[in-house]
């Protein structure tokens, strides 16, 4: 997706060979219309697919999946939730996933009553890195003996080895912008 | 607004005296067609008001607020971050909060760069209930010379006091379902 690579190459800043900040348009500050940019072109890309529902996981990905929500026909979006608040007293599918950028393993959550057997779940998130975030969620959906309809990204680090690990595994994963590298402050496409 | 409150009757679970689940459609699920209502209402009642950017707490606010944006202009969301993973490295303003339903101190923080001297900033977020988190915005806001244009709030819990405490400020708080009380599994409206 030309506009969004556009704004990756002007806006992100490339921190050592591993870390990709653009926190001033995807995961800080939000650019709505941009964000509905993204919408329309998941929408293209799983064209075809059937849409029960989209999830993702808190925070990042909340915004870019109720955008995409909106050119999908409106499917319901739920966000799996990293910690569990005492309100989150009900059953719920659980995976355990490793954040390398916050160094921290935590488990992600949603209510048994969002998932349910059958449905066809869409999993947006805004990064894909060493895969940890998606695969988990596709646990949630699997153990909820729902199917994956695909997996959609924004920015996959393909260096980082999630998206070739997901795509092994048969998945249908549509990354936005796809880097092959990051050094010295630069950012290389695929 | 009555499609709303309609919604917090036939969905929202009411736990003892102090807790409204609105799991879902607002903070779990997601209703998007619903948050496109909300996000009309928003600018139905901050009609008037220059709005700058809008500012909202993860993980339940990013949502409504990034559709409201579509409703106003779209101007930028900022959500103000909870904790500081590693890509976090610049100046930021930062707040403390307490959160009652989770029973825990945090800081929430807001990077320098994203709010800027005189810019007006209309806050918003999915529940006030004892004023926490909308206070907490505030002193971000107003920390860095900006000014809040108003505060748009989903529920606001009326029995727990942020309400009255941010009007008794000054700020022009505007509530779509006011909950006057709750109890022995009843929602009762002002």
């Amino acid at each position: 997706m030309d506009e969004l690579k556009k704004r990756i190459i002007e806006d992100g800043i490339a921190l050592g060979t591993e870390i990709l900040k653009v926190d001033s348009f995807l995961n800080h500050q939000i650019d709505v219309k941009l964000f509905e940019a993204m919408g329309e072109e998941f929408a293209d890309r799983f064209c075809g697919e059937e849409v029960d529902k989209i999830i993702t996981v808190e925070a990042s990905g909340i915004g870019v999946a109720c955008i995409a929500a909106q050119y999908f026909d409106y499917p319901e979006v739920v966000f799996a939730k990293k910690v569990s608040p005492n309100t989150m007293t009900e059953e719920y599918y659980g995976a355990e996933v490793i954040s390398f950028t916050k160094n921290e393993k935590s488990v992600i959550r949603i209510a048994k009553k969002y998932l349910k057997s059958k449905e066809r779940i869409l999993i947006i998130d805004d990064f894909l890195a060493h895969g940890q975030a998606a695969m988990g969620m596709a646990k949630l959906v699997e153990g909820a003996g729902a199917e994956v309809a695909g997996i959609g990204i924004v920015i996959e680090k393909a260096f980082q080895g999630g998206g070739k690990k997901l795509r092994d595994k048969g998945y249908n994963v549509e990354s936005l912008a796809v880097v092959k590298s990051i050094s010295d402050g630069n950012i290389e496409f695929e």
